[in-house]
């Protein structure tokens, strides 16, 4: 499999020495990766780049075009349009939630040439899953969108593949990490919102802008990804009522564990007289919950089906590695043949 | 698709309805199955058969080979072999531990005749899985044995797809439901292991000899399974140390919740200085253990790994259907593409 990356921050640098760790092992040779690209220039190599050493290069924040070995200014998008001497592109440049562009174009016209794409990008599969997926699907190749919906979380996988054959009948799941910490310093420590956030955002658990995740955003971005994916809808954000966890305070949670109840952060899809209704909210849950339990880096979501019962998966720590490990995987399901866009 | 389906008991007749069902929607239509074939004889038909019909014919205790529409007593496994117009063989004969047989014999000559094989029989995967699973290699085709380790319960799944590219270091599973059962009997009851069994024997939970469940034999099957699986290994039964659940006590039980615990019967496998140790025997685990809460007809396993972090799955409801259903899963997999066979 000869691979292209475009984007290269924090996960496709991880992503680059995962591979180099991989092919360490004979038997992961098979996979080489031919172009990086960045926004100012890029790397080709015909035979294959040397990850590792390609990794240790960008860390010391040297520019990319400047790698001796294939390193150059004109190496970019349309350069790898011109060759098109590929079969996957792991998509990982910089999330635009309004257009998702540029990411949404670099998919069509490459899915469109019979590649393979794997993405990290949630502005895309937020706003064109459905289109991506039929392309990816009439020109008989995958789209692999698993890093975009909890990342190691196999949230995708466990909903497509392990339920493969049942029908999901709701979806109910703890997406988001920090406000999962911030729900837990507020029980431990008996401290109100705004002093859980400043220690969540001192340990780097939440970013210094914290309004997308607080705010219930980014669940209800997940929320919407699986909803679409998993039970084939065609919903929008719009769809979605959310409510972030900035009005709970710590009497509210003090009375839940009271009564033997906690807090969390759920999203989640049910279906209501033939509709599907989405919200995103706090919910007290009992200790017989199976996400009751979830806790520090881990996330989780619960699916109910027709005929294989229901399934819980937690998972997913958190940071760039297990995402590019995401990414790993999709690919290496590709290779195993797997076709998730027949998935619905 | 067409299927032969040999061995028709509680799972093969919950597997039939459930085809009907599934097929009554037409995209599923592709799916049809050529034969059924019972101990004393069996049906064919070129067309499919009407599955909904036969499993009601079947269930009012009439014999196969009467059945009106293609019903004879000359329909077995060599009228299977000189036709072989199928594509995928669903193997449910009764298991048999010492030898696999008649089973492993059937699965050796489809595979070689390039005929996927989806499995629900411990008793062939516990003896030849290397074999088999290298046959099916050979030829170009799957063996699909999620129906093996739990049911519903997508362990193998879990293990090969969603832990894809990554390598799993450790295998911690709750993978007997009846023993689960009795210990939370015990806890909750205050009764002592026979009164508990007593209980589980009434329900139907546990079976009238309960010695592999109990013994920690069930346990360690699944176990062997998912390790010779999962982490390439060779192992047999003898490399397991097998402890049951029959010498723990009520106090033993109440010690552990007045700190906190619960005794679960846990099968473990973890590599200490690189070799393999495995081992089923009652352990305390703490609240925050992803294990805690798995109560009632769940069961659950939780792998670790090098590049994903930890992967619990929780579920696998008890019964034919959700055992028809991951049969069905895995057919539906296939069908994808998924070369479970490249797995490792």
């Amino acid at each position: 499999m000869r691979i292209a990356l475009i984007g290269c921050g924090g996960v496709g640098k991880s992503f680059l020495k995962l591979v180099g760790e991989k092919n360490k092992n004979p038997i992961n040779k098979e996979l080489t990766i031919n172009y990086i690209i960045g926004s100012k220039g890029g790397i080709y190599d015909d035979k294959g780049v040397n990850c590792l050493e390609v990794a240790k290069f960008l860390e010391l924040n040297n520019k990319i075009y400047e790698y001796p070995h294939g390193g150059k200014r004109e190496i970019n998008f349309e350069y790898l349009m011109e060759k098109m001497d590929i079969d996957i592109l792991i998509e990982l440049t910089p999330t635009n939630k309004d257009t998702g562009e540029p990411a949404i174009t670099y998919m069509r016209r490459v899915l469109k040439k019979r590649i393979h794409v794997v993405t990290g990008n949630k502005g895309p599969i937020l706003l064109a899953y459905n289109e991506l997926n039929t392309l990816a699907s009439k020109n008989g190749v995958q789209l692999g969108i698993g890093c975009t919906t909890g990342g190691a979380l196999p949230s995708i996988n466990a909903g497509l593949i392990d339920m493969a054959g049942a029908e999901i009948l709701s979806i109910e799941g703890i997406l988001n990490g920090s406000t999962n910490f911030i729900l837990r310093e507020m029980a431990e420590s008996k401290v109100e919102y705004p002093e859980a956030l400043e220690k969540a955002q001192k340990l780097g658990i939440a970013e210094t802008d914290p309004s997308l995740d607080v705010n219930g955003w980014d669940t209800a971005s997940k929320l919407l990804i699986l909803t679409n994916v998993l039970m084939g809808k065609d919903k929008k954000m719009e769809d979605i009522t959310v409510e972030g966890i900035t009005n709970l305070n710590v009497e509210d949670i003090t009375t839940a564990i009271e009564n033997g109840e906690k807090y969390k952060l759920i999203g989640m899809t049910q279906v209501k007289d033939g509709k599907h209704i989405m919200t995103v909210k706090p919910q007290r849950i009992k200790s017989d919950h199976p996400l009751y339990g979830v806790e520090g880096k881990n996330k989780a979501v619960k699916y109910t089906s027709d005929i294989l019962g229901d399934l819980t998966v937690i998972g997913g720590a958190s940071g760039t590695l297990p995402a590019a490990a995401s990414i790993y995987r999709d690919i290496i399901n590709i290779m195993r043949g797997y076709k998730f866009s027949n998935g619905n």
